[in-house]
């Protein structure tokens, strides 16, 4: 007897091994045409893996974030199997499932246009209603080749090339003729598919942007019932309309220019007038929480790289100035990270255990060098500032010292109102990664992610746990926020590194007169500026609350001799530190009201006769509408009071 | 007859043709005794220059500039005369007058000690005992390559083949049996060379870093009079003291580290302090002008360093990320300026004359491919940061907005206590330059230049002019200040632009309707902020005025018991923005006192038993000493006077 116990707790019992679509079966027919995928023991597992031992057995439906993911990458295969109805000379890349649905590269002739997408679209249907199972199988090497030089899959025989084997066999699904090299899982068949929609088709690279292979590729979603696509279009619809790479182009937030590159965003004035607010407030209270402002350089020869680890485990992430391999000439590097460059003020006198902690912060600028097409809007870019910080630490302070990094992470988060759309993952290494991908022995692992274990459990937080998700020095607790469209990234990170201090040498004299290695914690308060931005711009579709509005008032005077008063008033305001602009133009007031409307500006001043007169304003507050005139001290005072309090 | 108008207004005659140096003897021989060089209309040129007509005619000594650098480039020859002597296998290579005398580079088996100097010093007092003249020849090419082929001078064999004669003779000066490749000019004779210091012996590359190759480099300085050459090392012992390279280590404002590179200083929480506080103060000013801020990225592909002429112009003094060759693939590269960046603000939309001028400020991060000999501490950077910033504007607003950036920079100046160290240099553009180093036509020029001489003229700046010291699209108005050593550089400057717009295809709308073209000034309001903060330390000997102190008051409690008072009131005074530590070691005042004095604190609240009692505060100021206890709130207003009205 194989014992399963279930999700609930209760246990069912199966008298042989026998594949999880069957014991789901067993369970009812409704859970089985609903299910999608299984976790064992927490692993999540095709529906077809055979069970033969005693285990934890759950079933995740559509609605759970894999079985979206399973259900969207059967979509996939779905509409490459349509494509190659279609068009038999296409040619298959890749194709996974996203956020949002999935996409699949494929390299043809002439690439797809959205006439096509209408005909794929539909063969899809058509397919999905035949019902198709899936049937994995496996093969060795030289029977996958075969196979694949059959079918003329270039790129397939490219992958199986790639493919670090270790004499395992390759895993295939198939459904009808449709055959895909593919390590799943998969549903059962493409029979649940019933609501497609190709959302898009766009150009891709193969492989590095450099060689130059270009793909087509097709996005799509699919839902089991019409209705949930219907839902979800709606959905996508209302993100649209705060989609920063759109509403942030719109407002003159920032643009990007082909000449300049792509994940290189200009910022425009209300860009930086933002990033310029959000900066000074967070070195204000990085300064006020004890921490000390560096300024280091954004490049260095390669040998800092060699020593801090970045040059073996992170060289293809930088830009390289000069000739990385000539060691006969000076060859530099542009910083992904700044912890190297910040350790250098530690390193600058010899120190004692008074010095500890040394909270040092920086408004530090990175760069990545990332793939064009990974790049989006501020979100994804190739150069970006960050709220970033190391706190270098006697080993008994590492408590203290990371709760306090967390305390004033959750501090930002809830100062611009994002604290409510994030989740937090403890980020760990992979042990059975078979990469050299990760620094330090399973015992310094173990410490460190004990430590952080620790102190996360203590104050009682909600996390995930992401394997393989670590730094290569040191595990993370990653603060994670989904932007517009449902896509996942990091905002914020708080690292603890037992690790580096030893490579630089780092060392302090304890109390007891001994030298001593300090711990090392990586952190962001409020992470990235630009991605902040982006966020903000999302999550307030546009009206960034008060303290943080590019222009906070615009002054709208009725007529041309209304000006005067309007021009008195603004320059009062700016004096007392608000950002304030007349709309003088020669124009009617409809017009003008319409313009600071669609500006997003939060307050309007309008100016006509009476308020000149009476030296008073008519408030057009964006949140409570029009309000009576009032005396221009009111008015100030109430903005003021908005503005101090950072309300949101 | 030839007519000579002098200096003094006055015109000599003279009745042939015949070498300055015979006429100056005609005025007196006191006069040719101190002659170094003579300027004929205005250029600097040699004594042996025959005068054939009607000239101005101004006889230069040792007390200007260029009799100066005569007089030490003269010196130079006289060291390598007695090096050649005393070393007769080392190879010239180059020697020029510096600020405050001269070096000569020379490859040598052993590379000199301090030991040799005073060898070498010796010989050059007996051969500038000697007297000897010296005589200026000229050669053919192929004359100039056999007279160096005899004597092994190989470097001075490559300067020949660099060398662009257009088939011109070579210019050489012979002292004795020394003969040295030489432009000139050069004074009479050896004899005035009277005092002399070798002051120290470095490395140095000839030509490229990469290229490997090794010299040793003597500096030195030399006097008509030995109290002159004792006057002149008496402030360079002063100056040491001052040299922000050296203070500004010890104090802890910045520290440079071998494996991250030269010139790219770490600037430690002092430094950075200080960056942070100028760097908000010019960012408010700027907005207060009607300025906006932009953030605009540190790179870009090659493309649009090809429309603005940075590829073409100024590719050697950038960092490229790629092969600039290989057209198929992206290639970026760090901007060595931010111009190219910023006018894709105004690009983003169309823009009407309503939208000008466009004053557009960034604190920008500019990078600049320096030779590694060129560095020097925080003045000579590989990257900077920079108050940079661009005017878009309409042709007829030129002369306002010219003065508005001046009134700005003279404002800054005058606020950071450096307005009475800076000359002003209008640098023109060279338009007998050979090279293709400007763009636009002459006509472009004389517009430009006109243009600008006349407001400088309007407002009645005292400038020098430099010929070829203008930026390759137009010319400047540089703002030169000294560092404690003399060395003089730009701090400041701001340029006219008439030819820039066309390429980026800037227009705007007149009022006319017609498409016109914008003017575009170029400025900085401070300058590039490391450069600063070096010339303040030096200015103020490490003892900032408070406004800008990076540590404004140490708060020193006698006793331990006193330490509560002293943390509160630091909380107190932190809380209304000031920069407050406090020194709570279990140690005696006085030590305390010391190490606050040696910090260079401004102020110093002394606590005891009095002062808790009492809630009053013993403040010890760096300017006007201890004065007796008052209370709190009364040092506070004195500080915050102080602060608020940035005094010096």
């Amino acid at each position: 007897m194989i014992k399963l116990t279930l999700k609930d707790g209760s246990v069912k019992e199966i008298e042989q091994a026998m594949p999880a679509s069957e014991i789901i079966k067993g369970i009812g027919m409704g859970l089985y045409k609903a299910a999608c995928v299984v976790k064992i023991n927490g692993e999540v597992k095709d529906l077809r893996t055979v069970i033969d031992s005693d285990c934890e057995f759950e079933v995740l439906t559509f609605d759970s974030k894999q079985g979206k993911e399973t259900f969207w990458h059967t979509a996939s295969h779905l509409m490459a199997q349509a494509v190659k109805n279609l068009y038999p000379d296409a040619k298959l890349g890749r194709g996974p499932a996203t956020e949002n649905g999935f996409y699949y590269d494929f390299q043809v002739e002439k690439p797809f246009a959205p006439a096509d997408l209408e005909k794929i679209q539909a063969e899809m249907k058509r397919l999905a209603k035949e019902g198709y199972e899936l049937e994995r199988f496996e093969l060795s090497h030289d029977e996958a080749v075969k196979l694949m030089q059959e079918k003329n899959e270039d790129f397939k025989l490219e992958l199986i090339e790639k493919h670090d084997s270790k004499g395992e066999k390759l895993s295939f699904y198939r459904q009808g003729d449709f055959v895909d090299l593919c390590a799943g899982p998969h549903i059962m068949s493409v029979a649940p598919i019933k609501a497609v929609k190709l959302t898009q088709c766009t150009g891709a690279y193969w492989g590095k942007v450099e060689d130059g292979i270009q793909m087509s590729r097709i996005y799509g979603t699919a839902y089991p019932k019409a209705s949930m696509l219907e839902e979800h279009l709606k959905q996508m619809e209302e993100a649209k309309l705060r989609d920063h790479n759109k509403l942030g182009r719109e407002l003159d937030y920032f643009t990007t220019v082909d000449y300049i590159g792509q994940g290189l965003p200009i910022l425009l004035p209300k860009g930086a007038k933002v990033i310029q607010t959000l900066q000074r407030w967070i070195e204000d209270e990085e300064y006020r929480r004890g921490y000390q402002l560096t300024k280091t350089p954004f490049m260095s020869k390669r040998e800092l790289y060699k020593i801090s680890g970045h040059w073996d485990h992170y060289r293809d992430g930088m830009f390289i100035l000069g000739d990385p391999d000539d060691e006969t000439k000076e060859c530099f590097a542009l910083r992904p990270m700044t912890c190297p460059f910040q350790y250098q003020v530690f390193l600058n006198r010899k120190r004692s255990y008074r010095d500890l902690p040394m909270r040092l912060g920086e408004t530090s600028t990175l760069f990545r060098k990332e793939d064009s097409g990974e790049m989006h809007g501020l979100i994804r870019v190739r150069q970006f500032t960050i709220s970033e910080g190391h706190l270098i630490i006697r080993p008994e302070q590492l408590e203290d010292e990371f709760k306090g990094c967390l305390a004033l992470a959750k501090y930002c988060l809830e100062t611009i109102g994002l604290a409510e759309d994030v989740s937090y993952r403890f980020s760990q290494w992979d042990p059975a990664n078979p990469n050299n991908k990760y620094e330090g022995t399973a015992e310094q692992w173990e410490e460190a992610q004990g430590a952080m274990k620790k102190i996360l459990d203590d104050i009682g937080l909600d996390y995930e746990i992401g394997i393989d998700e670590a730094a290569f020095y040191g595990p993370k607790l990653d603060i994670q926020i989904k932007n517009v469209f449902g896509k996942e990234d990091t905002l914020i990170t708080i690292q603890i590194d037992m690790q580096i201090a030893k490579k630089f040498g780092m060392e302090y004299v304890d109390k007891d007169g001994k030298m001593k290695m300090p711990y090392i914690i990586h952190r962001t308060s409020v992470g990235c500026y630009e991605r902040t931005l982006a966020l903000l711009i999302e999550k307030y579709a546009g009206v960034l609350p008060l303290w943080l509005a590019p222009e906070q008032v615009r002054i709208l005077p009725i007529k041309p001799e209304h000006n005067d008063y309007a021009y008195e008033l603004a320059e009062e305001m700016r004096d007392l530190g608000m950002r304030v602009e007349v709309d003088g133009e020669d124009d009617n007031i409809g017009p003008k009201i319409k313009q600071a409307r669609f500006d997003r500006v939060p307050y309007m001043f309008i100016i006509g006769d009476n308020e000149v007169k009476d030296r008073t304003v008519t408030v057009r507050s964006r949140k409570e509408g029009e309000l009576p005139a009032m005396p221009v001290a009111d008015a100030i005072a109430k903005l003021k009071e908005e503005i101090d309090t950072k309300a949101k």
